[in-house]
C-alpha cells in the first residue's frame, strides 16, 4: 500500500493519504494480530492448511478493499469488496467506470492486486495444495519421487526462485510493451495483469485501444501465454537448463487448444467478416489466448465475432492453463486425465476384465488424482448451476447469469451479452449479484474444493 | 404403419395410400433381409449388442422416416429424418408447421412414434443396457442378487408385463384426458407422448391451447411423472404388491426436485408477475414436470416468467427422470452417485485413510457403476461443447446452439431464445443443423456411451 502512495505523492494526487492511512491501519491491525497470537505455534494439520488457505485468501481480500473505500472514488463496501477479490483472484473484472480518470496509485493498488494475487496462487498450486491432494499435476510434482528432479529441497529457495523469476518475467514484458508504444506507467501496469493472467487495465476500453497495434497484442499474448505455464517447470529450465522437462504432456495440450482455436477462428473471420488474415490471426490469436489463460483483455468485441467464433470463446472460457499456473478454469492436465479416463473406460465396456493404468504422459496417475480430478468437475458444474440460479434471481437475464457466474467461478472476468460482455463491465450490476460473484470468484480460485471442505460436517467433527 | 392407414381411410384422406405404401415397402424389405439372413443366428457377445442398439435405432428412424417422406406434406428428407428421429427418441420437437391441419394418420404417426420408441427405451434401459454396463441402476437391478426380488425369469414374461402396463397407462390417461374435455383424437395422441414423455403434439399451440383448463394440465403433469417413473418398480408394485419397491432413492430424489423447482418457481410467479397462486402452481408444475421428464410440452412461454424461472427451467433441462424410464438426460439416479462421491471424496481431503463405500440407499455402488457414471456425465459435457460448436459454425446463436444442442442430447425438445423456444419449432434451421441435431437426439436416446464405443479403435480392433 506504500508503492501507491508514493506513485500518488510523485504525480501530485491526493489519494496519496488514501493508501498512506490504509498502510498504518492494516499494518497496526495486524501487528496487534501478531502481538496477540504469539507463542502459540498452531498444529500443521490437513485442517488447518485448509482452513489457512481460505483465511489467507478472504483476510487479503478484506485488506486489499481497505484503499478502496479510503479513495476520492467514493465506492460503497460491495463495490470495494469486489474490486479486490477481482484483483487477487486475478479474474480482472471490474465495477469502476471511468478508469483513465481515476487516481494513478488506485490503478497501480489494482494492478498489484493482480500481481500479488498471481504470485499467491502460483505458491497455492505448487505446494500448499498438491500437499491437501487437491489439483497440482505437474511434472515436477510426478517426479517426486526421484530425488535428482526436485529442483529444490526446501521451501525457501523455493520460494526465492519463484518470486526471482515471476518478477523478471513482469519486467521483461513491461520493457517489451515501453518499447512497443505504451506509456510507462501503462506498461508496468499492464505487464503485472498479463503475467498474472489476470486482466487488470488501466482505461476503460482495455486493449481495444492497442486493436491497431499488432506489437502490443502478440507481445500480450506471448506473455499470457507464459503466464499459463507450470512455474515448476519454468524453474527447472531456468534455474536448472532442464529442458526435457518442456515433455509434460499438460503442456502440450494447453499449447495445443491455444493454437487451434486462435487458427481456426482467424480463418473463420477472414471468410466470414472478410477481415485480412494478418489482422485475423492477431486478433483471434490475442483474444483466445486472454479467454483461455483466463485473463480477460479484449481487443475488439469479439461478440460481434458472428456465431461460430462466439461459441469457440464461450467453450475457450471452460479451458484454462495449466497446473501450477496463474490461470484458472478447469486446467489443461484435467482434461488429459479425463480424457483418459473416458478412453479407459470405453475400453472397459468392450473387454470388462481388461485393467489398464490411467496415464499422464509416461506416467500412471494414482486413484487419489483420478479422484480429485472427477471430484473437482463435478463441483465446478454442481456450482455453476448453483450461481447460475442465485444470480438469476438477483434479476440478471439468463446470458448474463450463466456467462458471469462462469466467468468469476473460472476467474476469467468478461462474459458475454450487453452488460458484461468483453467491452462492458459489472458496475450495473445489483449489490447481491456482486457479492455472488465475489464468492464464485474465490471459490474458483482456491480450486472449488478447498473451500468446500471446510463447510462439511466432517471438517467440524471430531 | 397400418394403424395410421386405416385412421386416414377413416377420415376420408388420401394419404392412406402413403402409409399403405410405406407398409407395403418397408415389409417387403424387412422380409427380403429376413430371408437373406435366415439361417445365420448371430453370436450374442458384448460387440453384437453394441452395434444392435446402434443400428437398432438407425433403422426405426429411417423405416418411419418413409411415411413422412410419402406424405401428402412434401417433406425434404432432412426433415423426415429429422422427425422421425425426434419420434422414435422420444424428444418431440418438430420441424412442421400448420399441425392443426395435417392429416389426421400423419399425425397419429408422430404419436405413434413416441409411443413405440419410449416402448423401446424402457426395454433397452431395464433389459439391454445393464447388460452392456451401461447406465440402468434400479433398486429392480440393483437386487439381482436377490432372486425373490427378481420379479420374472424369463425375459418373455418380463417383456409382456411391460407392454401391459405401458398400454394400460397410456390408456388411462387418454381417458382422464377425454373426461377433461380433449376430443377422442387428441386425448390418445397426447396421452402416447405423455407416458413416453415424448411431447409430440397434435396442434401447433402444444398444451398452450389447454392453459386455462387446469385439469388437463394435472393430469398431463401427473402422467409424465408416471413416465419419469423406474418400470421395473412399476411392474414390482403392480404385479408382486410390492410397495417397498418404492424405496428406491432415485423416486426420492427425482420427485424431490419435481417439487422443489415447481413450488419454488410458483412463489416466484405469485411474487413477480402476481399470478394467483392456484394458477402459477398449475403452470410452474406443469412445464417443470414436462422439462424435468423431459418430455417438452408448454402450457405457456415460460422464457417470459423472468430470469429466477429461465435459470431453473435452464438447469431443469439437465435432470431427467429414474433409470429404466422413458426420459432422458442425467437421470436421478446418476446425481445421486454422484453426490455421494462428491461427500465421500471431500470426507477423504481431510481424513486420506478412510475408505467408505459409496452408497445407493442401503447398499453398495461398485466400482464399475462408479464409472460408468462418472464415464457419461464427462462424456455429456464434452459432447454438449461440440454440439454447441458444430450447430453454432451452421450459423445459429450462442443461445440456439446452446440449449438447442442441450434439448436435443437430453431428448427434452424445446431449446430457449426466439427460434427453438417452448412456443417455436425447428423448422426454419437450415438442413446442416438438423443432421447435428438428430445425430445428437439418437446419441442421447442411446446413453451417449453405446454410441462412442463403436467408434473406438477397440471395438473395430481383434
Amino acid at each position: 500500500m506504500l508503492i501507491p502512495a508514493v506513485v500518488d505523492l510523485y504525480y501530485g494526487n491526493n489519494d496519496w493519504r488514501a493508501f498512506g492511512f490504509s498502510a498504518l491501519f492494516m499494518g497496526g491491525l495486524a501487528m496487534a494480530v501478531a502481538l496477540a497470537t504469539q507463542g502459540h505455534p498452531p498444529q500443521a494439520t490437513t485442517r488447518f492448511g485448509f482452513l489457512l488457505v481460505n483465511l489467507l485468501w478472504l483476510t487479503l481480500a478484506i485488506a486489499g478493499a481497505v484503499p478502496f473505500l479510503a479513495s476520492s472514488l467514493d465506492m460503497s463496501v460491495t463495490d470495494a469488496f469486489y474490486e479486490s477479490v477481482s484483483g487477487i483472484t486475478t479474474t480482472g473484472s471490474t465495477v469502476i467506470n471511468g478508469l483513465d480518470q481515476a487516481p494513478p496509485g488506485l490503478l497501480l493498488w489494482r494492478s498489484l492486486l493482480n500481481f500479488m494475487g498471481g504470485l499467491g496462487v502460483i505458491a497455492l498450486g505448487l505446494f500448499l495444495l498438491p500437499f491437501l491432494k487437491i489439483g497440482g499435476v505437474s511434472y515436477f510434482k510426478i517426479e517426486s519421487s526421484d530425488i535428482e528432479d526436485r529442483p529444490f529441497e526446501r521451501f525457501q529457495t523455493f520460494a526465492v526462485s519463484l518470486i526471482g523469476i515471476y518478477t523478471t518475467l513482469v519486467m521483461l514484458c513491461a520493457v517489451c510493451y515501453a518499447a512497443a508504444g505504451m506509456t510507462g506507467f501503462d506498461a508496468i501496469n499492464h505487464a503485472m495483469s498479463t503475467l498474472a493472467t489476470g486482466g487488470i487495465s488501466t482505461h476503460d476500453t482495455s486493449f481495444a485501444r492497442y486493436a491497431n497495434t499488432p506489437s502490443v497484442l502478440w507481445i500480450a499474448s506471448l506473455f499470457m501465454f507464459i503466464g499459463g505455464l507450470p512455474f515448476s517447470i519454468m524453474i527447472l529450465i531456468l534455474v536448472r537448463g532442464r529442458t526435457d522437462a518442456l515433455r509434460d504432456p499438460q503442456i502440450r495440450v494447453f499449447a495445443g487448444y491455444c493454437i487451434a482455436f486462435s487458427i481456426l477462428v482467424a480463418i473463420y473471420l477472414r471468410i466470414n467478416l472478410g477481415m485480412p488474415f494478418f489482422s485475423a490471426l492477431t486478433h483471434s490469436t490475442f483474444n483466445f489466448i486472454s479467454i483461455i489463460t483466463t485473463t480477460g483483455f479484449a481487443s475488439d468485441d469479439y461478440t460481434r465475432w458472428g456465431p461460430f467464433a462466439v461459441a469457440c470463446m464461450f467453450v475457450a472460457t471452460f479451458l484454462g492453463g495449466c497446473s501450477g499456473s496463474t490461470t484458472g478454469g478447469i486446467k489443461a492436465y484435467r482434461f488429459l486425465v479425463l480424457f483418459e479416463l473416458m478412453g479407459n473406460g470405453l475400453r472397459r465396456l468392450i473387454y470388462p476384465n481388461t485393467v489398464q493404468p490411467v496415464r499422464y504422459g509416461d506416467r500412471t496417475i494414482d486413484d487419489d488424482m483420478q479422484r480429485s480430478v472427477v471430484l473437482f468437475i463435478s463441483a465446478f458444474f454442481v456450482l455453476w448451476a448453483i450461481t447460475t440460479i442465485l444470480l438469476s434471481a438477483t434479476g440478471l437475464d439468463l446470458t448474463t447469469s450463466m456467462t458471469g457466474s462462469l466467468a468469476a467461478l473460472t476467474n476469467v472476468g468478461p462474459g458475454m451479452g450487453e452488460i458484461i460482455g468483453p467491452v462492458g463491465n459489472y458496475a450495473a450490476l445489483p449489490d447481491a449479484s456482486k457479492w455472488i460473484l465475489s464468492a464464485a470468484m474465490l471459490l474458483g480460485r482456491l480450486e472449488i474444493l478447498a473451500v468446500f471442505v471446510v463447510f462439511t460436517p466432517t471438517f467440524w467433527g471430531r
